[in-house]
């Protein structure tokens, strides 16, 4: 099924992605997804904000088991982050339905909007303003690189920017949820095994620095006399990576706009944006401050993420069904019967330093669980994101007996 | 007559201009360019390579005397920078007409094209391709921020592509340019004088450093698995300004690409431009190879303009014949006959740290001058650039009385 989706928003020159929240390319994502809710008989609801619901049952009587993620994309990113999840959810209802379940809950399928703030800045933005995490107004008040704000852009895409906001009725049908995606580290390559469990997402944030000078000639301002902002933003990326190193998190300055941007000026601004995350919030609010103070300019905080501790009972339960679900597809058809009354090694736990809108659910209180796929190399956010086709084979398998397991 | 261009390619949001060559503001502002050729009744003529000619007379006949300057800006810039010399073209045409003055050769108003390189990286586009100091295929293939060619750009604009290059026949028209322009310094606010001629202007010239890393999720990558590039980009940054510094010349970088710029991704490419100039060429020089061999990666050249030194004879002439019309201004009427035989100083004579196209027609062996109309904070490249209106009429003054004279 992924392939399906390769060629949308596809840069033949880098095979990099780039499908920004509410581009063509979404739009034509969000179709495929509307395609595939037709195609399994779920009935398709898009809620407040826009994120994607395809339901197998009624979850307006009873909440559902709720599986996905999201199919936009960081700008010239993989294939894998986001799409995975959605694809193999649409997979293990597949798989489901050719076992002949009959799910004893509502089981649904989300694709939730803007996760990766590629295009407005602001990660998970259709969960959090799902949960309240994001208040309306701020968040329709976000503009992208052309100016636009995110209320013209859902008015040119045929939504109305006033529906958004806090959505109890449709979190009140998520009674779990599970997020399956590609590990972003190496964190399963060292384990051996193709899929694994998160025990918890590590706090992390985002912040604006604005480093104002004066736009001066290049070629007739005395050096005396210049104030460019390109120094002190320079000394700030340097300093970012010193401090992360001695503090123990990580630091990444992967984004900044510098205006007017001409070979033959110096710049008047420079806005920079970091982007911070560890195992502790201290030492990750200590780094800030420090580059801030450092720098002498305010770090304006555009998104904070707390840390998510995942529910420990669902957690080590969920990791005990995949692990027998791999070891099931492993064994030859006869040893299946035995297999399962054995006891099967769960598949790993692990954190991550990645937010997603698990982490946004977990956090508004929704029993929520995240799937890993085993990453070969680690690398993400770039086009030489990788899983193994047999790694997403197992993913599916694993992540439909969590399914059934849930709605039992 | 500024006035008539205030509001083409404003950006009212930092009262800037941004008017990009091809851009719809600069097809505009060459109307604007035609019209004020016809309401003098001149003969417009667009060469080869996009050029305008306003001419008063018949200059296939015998060379002769050009001023003007450009239209097009770089980004976030001023009002005054290329307009003023175009504008003071026509208004000393209006002098000289006014005067009653039939010149005895043929004088004409020039407007050369992509004079700031602000969209496709190199600057002079029009006046090198005449001269044939940049190839044609070379040009053509300069691209923009959108990925468009020159080539698609000027297709678009209907112009032919096939027709740029060398143009000796408009070259053999000018006898003598003579280009007014704000100054970009403080050079005669610091002499009292509101116009000054050029002496020299410095060599220059722009290279572009590709930093290469490896894209990465922000979170997720351990700080020693990342090749980060914007960490030698940092660094490159500060060491162009130490480097300067020791070297008592000017270097800038106000222009970078980050690759593909997300918040949350580590780059996986940071293009970096730096702009270079200096009184000596082999500083200039130096500093470029030493921060290419700093940083490990090769300094692209995309323009070099050696040093161009005015010719001394016309520029000495010329600085006379501009401090006679500044006199003769603040004479009271009767005295100017008196003070025509008295001995009147010249204006200022100063070397600029600027490129204009006069010093590719210089370089080009035409005899070549520029007059500069005092800028009070020595600001340019920025909303900020201002001149007086009182120093713009004196430019004008100063402008006609020397196209008189060289029409002689």
């Amino acid at each position: 099924m992924l392939d399906d989706l390769a060629r949308i928003g596809h840069d033949p020159s880098t095979n990099g992605y780039v499908r920004d929240a509410w581009s063509a390319a979404d739009l034509e994502l969000r179709e495929w997804f509307r395609g595939e809710a037709g195609r399994l008989g779920l009935d398709l609801r898009e809620d407040r904000n826009g994120n994607l619901w395809a339901w197998w049952g009624d979850p307006s009587r009873e909440p559902g088991v709720v599986t996905g993620s999201h199919l936009d994309s960081v700008r010239q990113g993989g294939a894998f982050d986001g799409p995975l999840g959605v694809v193999s959810a649409f997979a293990a209802l597949d798989v489901l339905r050719r076992r002949g379940v009959r799910p004893a809950r509502p089981l649904g399928v989300a694709c939730f909007t803007d996760e990766e703030g590629a295009r407005f800045g602001v990660p998970c933005v259709g969960s959090r303003l799902l949960t309240g995490a994001l208040a309306p107004d701020r968040a329709l008040g976000l503009t992208d690189d052309a100016g636009d704000t995110l209320a013209d852009v859902l008015t040119r895409a045929g939504r109305r920017p006033g529906d958004l906001g806090k959505d109890d009725e449709t979190l009140a049908m998520v009674g779990t949820f599970v997020e399956l995606h590609v590990e972003q580290g190496r964190g399963l390559a060292a384990t051996g095994s193709p899929v694994g469990v998160a025990s918890a997402i590590w706090p992390h944030g985002r912040w604006r620095f604005d480093f104002r000078g004066r736009a001066d000639h290049a070629g007739t301002t005395r050096l005396e006399d210049r104030d460019d902002p390109m120094l002190p933003f320079a000394r700030m990326v340097l300093a970012a990576r010193e401090a992360a190193v001695r503090r123990g998190v990580v630091a990444t300055v992967g984004r900044a706009r510098i205006s007017p941007g001409n070979t033959n000026a110096v710049p008047g601004l420079v806005s920079a944006w970091l982007d911070a995350r560890g195992a502790a919030e201290a030492d990750v609010r200590a780094l800030v401050a420090e580059l801030a103070e450092g720098a002498g300019v305010e770090a304006a905080e555009e998104s904070w993420t707390p840390v998510v501790d995942f529910e420990a009972g669902l957690r080590d339960h969920l990791a005990a069904v995949a692990g027998r679900a791999l070891a099931d597809r492993e064994a030859a058809p006869g040893e299946v019967r035995d297999r399962a009354r054995a006891e099967v090694a769960p598949v790993p736990v692990l954190a991550t330093g990645a937010g997603h809108d698990a982490g946004i659910l977990a956090a508004a209180g929704v029993p929520t669980a995240m799937l890993f796929v085993r990453n070969p190399s680690g690398v993400s956010h770039s086009p030489e994101e990788h899983a193994d086709s047999a790694d997403c084979e197992a993913g599916v398998a694993a992540l439909a007996s969590v399914l059934e397991d849930l709605c039992r």
